[in-house]
């Protein structure tokens, strides 16, 4: 039921894109980083704090323009606990602006184990006879290397909290292939993890035409995000790839049906630098975010044209 | 050359036995979350201190008998950012108590961001003129789905920091077969993975025959444990399910080669629950838990006999 949340926010911004928050602390510009090291010291504190106050920024130049963002659990973790502090932070200040959070974290574990993820992420923890959401997300990507014990738990904590997930299917990078377009028989890797995403979506039907559980389409990769779009139709794609890493809005068209739903493109490099590419003033950076979210909207827009429910 | 180290370690305690620290808070004793709740309240800090409690027991009890911890990081995760101040904490004293530490965390993602999680796990992060080690192991457990790029980033943190890294090739869930277990050719899939991880190796030889890539693979299925040995004979086999999960020191004996090394295996729930099973005092656990810590030795070293260097 999660995208049904994520296709209504997209719809209603007529904006199928996510704004990555992947903060690398060179993006982060030098009056932050001044003002926090003056406060905490050059520490991992300090480095944590600048990281909060660069996404709190990017958050409120945004969060009109865009439906979603995809904080990617590295950049956070890079920082220690306190980066930790920062990603729960960050994920409970795009909620409260109306955002879809999606946390690019890619878990993987075995069944009982993936309980505890599905819990730390998606679900709610029990301590004693209260409750907590330790971090806070809609959706969360996951890595499907080991089967159905590891996606099940999952499934079963969305259903309870109306969240969903992203398996990775054909991730963008340059080896992908290495082992996602080995074929076993006819049938290449990341086509049977989409079927078998397809099969798991049965557990979590919208009313949209696409399940909870969506899956992980680089958009490197223009002719499998067609196969895997003609052989998925009820698979929500999450579409990394866009931007920074080469591709461009016409190497994604192919994900969209013809009501304009189906996925949403990720960029993060491009619009967190933004202020880098453009030149301005480095205290702009969040404006000019906003404008390269909105220059991506149009131009993504050009392909898709209307999204209608 | 990480493995060099862990090699040594199990040849000088005559173990090849692996410590899970996997702490659900219902594998804390009472007193211990009684205390930690009276303090904190029943909140996630009141568990991420019980859980760090109960931990620095375990270590305490079991860091004579076995060579290494295995921290999952699911179970820190659940409780935070205070439950990864906890899996800090943990990984701090483990290695001033001379264990040699894996981090179970199955990450993975693309080249550049698989460059953040080995900087935060095995490597150091730079923040302004300091550096830092945001979490503290001497190996990482990660998800080869990705091919190369998601691997090569961390071998290079490897070798520039004596550390090591296991790839998830067969693992020990009931389901890990729907996609591991598939043929490209005459070849399974968590073979193709070994054989990738071999190849890797190559890149960080150590003194004992065995590299500084690992792989997972899981004591539930012996005959592809038995496989995998032959396949790959400079891989180290980091091996979880033994106890709780079914299988016996005889499923995983083919793992070793004719000098005793070649594998590490891993117990969480059977040593950390040992007070449970035993019915002993529960304050007694890190004892019991030792007493367990023991009885799998003797039990593995029964069909291990002796480890020589």
């Amino acid at each position: 039921m999660s995208f049904d949340r994520l296709i209504e926010k997209i719809a209603e911004k007529q904006n199928p894109t996510v704004a990555g928050l992947d903060p690398k602390l060179d993006y982060v510009p030098e009056y932050i980083k001044k003002k926090a090291f003056e406060k905490y010291g050059e520490t991992l504190k300090g480095a944590a704090k600048a990281l909060w106050k660069f996404n709190k920024g990017l958050i409120d130049g945004l969060c009109d323009i865009v439906p979603a963002v995809k904080p990617q659990a590295a950049y956070y973790e890079m920082y220690g606990y306190e980066g930790m502090k920062t990603l729960y932070k960050t994920q409970e200040y795009a909620r409260s602006k109306g955002l879809f959070v999606i946390t690019d974290g890619k878990r993987n574990d075995i069944g009982s184990t993936m309980e505890a993820y599905a819990a730390a992420h998606l679900g709610k923890v029990q301590v004693g006879g209260e409750k907590y959401e330790p971090f806070i997300c809609d959706a969360l990507t996951v890595n499907g290397y080991l089967g159905s014990d590891c996606i099940k738990p999952v499934i079963k904590v969305c259903n309870q909290y109306d969240k969903g997930l992203f398996v990775l299917a054909k991730t963008s990078n340059p080896s992908s292939g290495e082992l996602q377009d080995q074929k076993i028989g006819d049938t290449a890797i990341y086509e049977i993890m989409g079927d078998m995403c397809e099969e798991w979506g049965k557990e979590i039907e919208g009313k949209y035409g696409y399940s909870g559980v969506g899956i992980v389409a680089g958009a490197t990769y223009p002719e499998q995000i067609a196969v895997l779009r003609s052989r998925l139709p009820h698979t929500f794609f999450l579409i990394p790839g866009y931007g920074a890493q080469g591709a461009s809005a016409k190497d994604i068209s192919a994900a969209f049906d013809q009501h304009g739903l189906g996925g949403i493109v990720n960029s993060s490099r491009g619009i967190m630098c933004a202020y880098k590419k453009e030149g301005c003033n480095e205290k702009d950076y969040a404006e000019a975010a906003r404008r390269e979210a909105i220059r991506m909207r149009d131009e993504i827009m050009g392909y898709v044209h209307k999204i209608e429910l």
